[in-house]
C-alpha cells in the first residue's frame, strides 16, 4: 500500500485524557481513533493487526474442531432471566432504552443465547461433542476504562462455548484448549511473557485458568514457577494451594499480569436452567457438560503494544504487523524513485505486504515514523544506500544496518522468515 | 466441511411467528437462527455467504479506492448533538440505559462520528479525496421487522462515506461506485434483477440513487426502463420528473422491488455543523463535500434467498454460496464410501469447497437436505451411479442429471465455471 494513500497521520501527541502506553502509542501511530474512553475506532493498520490476530485464533480454533459462527449483539430478557439478567450481578452490562416496552441486554458474552440456540441442534450423544466459536465485538461498560485497549468498554474477542457429554469428554477438550492457546501465543510473538495461571474455579472445578502475560500495566499479580512454567494468580494463593499444585514458594517470582485468555469449566450451570438436554446411548436424559474459553483480541493489540514497544515507538511481530516491509525513499532523485517503485512491485508480487512511504517528505519525517509504526523490516532506497552498494536494511528490533543489492531482497526476508 | 461436523441441522418448518420466506427458507436450511424479530444469528453456512458477499464488496471498493476500517457501535451523544441526536427524528434509534451517567447511541450509520474522527487527518486538499469504509453490523429498532433478513434491527452493511474538495470530484466518484454497485450485483448474481433507481435527493441533490432488486417481497414500488436499464421510486415518479430523466410512460412496468443498496449527496450537511474544513490551493478554508454509500449485505442473504429459491430450497449462485460442491454418498458399500473420501480429497486440494454428506441416513434425507442448502453442484456417489459409469452430477438449478467418471469431476466443474 501506498503511504500517501493512507488517510491516518501520525501525530506528536496523544489526546490529554489518555491515561495509557499502549493507547498512545496506538493512537500517535495511526492505529486507532479514541471514539471515547475505552471506546476505539480501528483505522486502516489498525484493523490489519486484529485482522491477522483473528486469523490465527481462527487458525487454532478450527484445528481442534471449532466451528465458527456469528451470534448477535442484541439479547432478549428471556434468554438471561433464569440466569443473569439481574443488572445486581452484572454491574457493567449495557442495556437498551426502553422503546416500544423493548429493553434489550448489549452481548457482554454468550452463554445463555448459545445455550437456548444449541437446543435446537443437541438432543442425542450423537450429536456432541459441538464446538462452536465466535470472533465478534462485545461489550462491558467499565466504569474505570482507562487502560487503552486493554479494558475496552467495546471489544474485540474470540468465545468459544464447548458443549460435551460429560467431564471427561469434557476435560479431553479442555486439554485441547490449553494447547492451541499456548500455540496462539507463540504465534502472536509474546509466548515467552505468557504463563498459563491457576486462578479462581467457580462452583464446577477447583480452579479457572488464565494465561497471564507479564507487564507492569497488568492489574493482576501471579506467581509464577520458570521452571514448572505455569503460576497462580494472587486471588488463590495460599499455601494449601501451593502444596496442592506442588509448587514451593521460594521458587516463585511475583509479577504484574494481563489476563490475556481465560478458560472455564462451566458444567451445567447453565444447562440445566435452560434445559439442554441429550439422551445417551441407553436413552437416558443428561444435562449436557459445558465449557467456555476467551481471548481478547483488542486487548492482545494492546498487550502487544504495551510490552513490545521502545521509545521510539511501536514494535509488531512479523505474524501480526500490519505490513512486513516498510520501504522508505529518500530524495527527489527519479532514477531512485523508479527504482523503489520497482521494488515496490518486486516485493508484492512476492506475495510480501509493503508499506511504500511514496511521500513528499524529508528523510527524518520519514524515519520516525516508521519507528513509530513498528513495521519489522525497514527499506531505504536513498543515494548514500546505493553509494553502499544498494539498498539499506534493518529490522525494527535491531540496531544494524545492512546494505543489499535490490535483487537480493525478497531473498534476504524469505531466508530470514525461515530462520525464526 | 464433513456434514457430520456441521452442528446445524435441516428442519421441516420454521418457527411460527417467522412470516416471510427468505427467513422461513434459511432458518429451515441452517444458514441462521434467529434470536428475536429482525435478530438473526449467522450458522455456519449463513457465515460463509456473509463472508463470500463481504469479499466481493470489499474488493470492488478497494478497486475504486475505498480503504477499510472499523468504526464503533458505541457513539457518544456530543458527536450527534450537532445533527441528529434528539430521537423525534429518528425514533428506531437504540440507546443505552443511563449507567453512571452515561446514554450512548447505538450505531445506526456513521456519518457524524466518521467526520468528527475526520478531522484529525484532513487539513489540506491533500488529504482529499478520501474513501474510508466500514463492513459491520448496524442496529435500527425497526418497530415491523417482519421481513427476515431483509428488515434487520440488527444487520451487517458496507457504509463508504466519501471526502471530497468540491462537487466536480465527488461527482466523479458518484459515478465510479454506481459502476462498481453494477459490478457487485452482477458477481452476486442478480445483476440482471436489479436496477438503478432514481429516489428522493434531499437539501444536496435532486436525486439519490438506490439499486431495487425487483422481488414480489419488496417494500418498494418503482418503474422500469428496460431498455435504459434504469429505473423511478414512486416516491418521486411524477409527469415532471420522467420529462426530465428523458423518460416515456408507455415504456415503463411498475413493479415491488427490495432496495438493496443506496447512495448520496450530502454536500456539506455534516461537515458544516462538525466544521470539517480544508484550505485549498490559494489557502481559502472550505467545507469537505461528502457523500454516503450503502449497501446491505445481509439484506442481499435474504434478498438471494427471496428471489432465488424455489419449492424445494434455496439457490445459490456459485460466487456466494456456502460452498461449490455438495458431496453426497449413499448406501454402506465400504468401497463406495471410500471412493467419496478420496473425491473429496482430490476436490479440496484442487482449491473446491466442498459440504461432504457423510451422515448415515437415507437417500431420501441426503438429496432433500441438498435441495433445501441449494449448493451449485451436486455429486452423488452411489451403486446406481456407478453402474452407470461414475458419478451423478446435477446443477442445484437445472433438473438435467449427467453421469461422469469420478476422475473427471475436478475438469468438468473447472469448465462449468469458465464458461458462465
Amino acid at each position: 500500500m501506498r503511504q500517501s494513500k493512507l488517510f491516518t497521520k501520525t501525530r506528536k501527541n496523544a489526546p490529554r485524557d489518555e491515561e495509557s502506553k499502549n493507547a498512545q502509542l496506538l493512537i500517535r501511530a495511526g492505529f486507532v481513533h479514541k471514539e471515547m474512553a475505552g471506546v476505539y475506532d480501528l483505522l486502516p493498520l489498525g484493523l490489519r493487526v486484529v485482522n491477522k490476530i483473528s486469523n490465527i485464533v481462527r487458525e487454532e480454533m478450527n484445528n481442534i474442531g471449532g466451528i465458527e459462527v456469528q451470534s448477535t449483539a442484541l439479547q432478549k430478557k428471556e434468554v438471561w432471566e433464569k440466569t443473569r439478567w439481574s443488572s445486581d450481578i452484572i454491574d457493567n452490562w449495557f442495556k437498551t432504552n426502553l422503546i416500544n416496552g423493548t429493553e434489550l441486554g448489549l452481548a457482554f458474552t454468550h452463554e445463555e443465547p448459545m445455550t437456548v440456540m444449541m437446543k435446537n441442534y443437541i438432543s442425542s450423544y450423537k450429536d456432541l461433542p459441538v464446538y462452536p466459536y465466535d470472533i465478534r465485538t462485545v461489550f462491558r461498560n467499565e466504569s474505570r476504562a482507562k487502560s487503552g485497549l486493554m479494558r475496552g468498554r467495546e471489544f474485540y474477542w474470540k468465545a468459544l462455548y464447548s458443549f460435551s457429554k460429560d467431564l471427561e469428554e469434557h476435560n479431553e477438550f479442555y486439554e485441547k484448549i490449553k494447547d492451541s492457546y499456548k500455540s496462539i501465543f507463540n504465534r502472536i510473538g509474546i509466548g515467552n511473557m505468557t504463563y498459563l495461571t491457576f486462578a479462581s474455579g467457580g462452583s464446577f472445578s477447583k480452579y479457572s485458568h488464565e494465561f497471564q502475560t507479564i507487564s507492569d500495566a497488568g492489574e493482576d499479580i501471579i506467581y509464577i514457577d520458570k521452571n514448572k512454567n505455569i503460576a497462580v494468580n494472587k486471588e488463590v494463593y495460599s499455601d494449601e494451594v501451593l502444596d496442592n499444585l506442588g509448587l514451593e514458594k521460594k521458587n516463585l517470582i511475583e509479577k504484574k499480569a494481563i489476563e490475556t485468555a481465560n478458560i472455564f469449566s462451566i458444567g451445567d450451570k447453565y444447562s440445566k436452567p435452560i434445559d439442554l438436554k441429550y439422551k445417551d446411548e441407553e436413552g437416558n436424559e443428561k444435562f449436557v457438560y459445558m465449557g467456555s474459553y476467551g481471548i481478547g483480541i483488542t486487548r492482545l493489540v494492546g498487550t502487544v503494544a504495551e510490552i513490545l514497544s521502545d521509545e521510539k515507538g511501536l514494535i509488531w511481530p512479523e505474524s501480526i504487523a500490519p505490513f512486513q516491509v516498510h520501504l522508505l525513499t529518500f530524495g527527489k532523485n527519479e532514477n531512485l524513485f523508479r527504482e523503489t517503485e520497482n521494488l515496490y512491485h518486486d516485493l508484492k508480487n512476492a506475495g510480501i505486504e509493503v508499506l511504500f512511504d511514496d511521500r513528499d517528505l524529508g528523510p527524518g519525517q520519514k524515519l520516525n515514523d516508521a519507528d513509530l509504526i513498528g513495521i519489522p523490516y525497514r527499506i531505504v532506497v536513498s543515494e548514500k544506500a546505493a553509494e553502499n552498494g544498494g539498498v539499506e536494511i534493518k529490522m525494527r528490533d535491531s540496531e544494524n544496518v545492512e546494505f543489499i543489492s535490490a535483487d537480493r531482497v525478497i531473498s534476504y526476508i524469505e531466508n530470514q522468515g525461515n530462520n525464526e
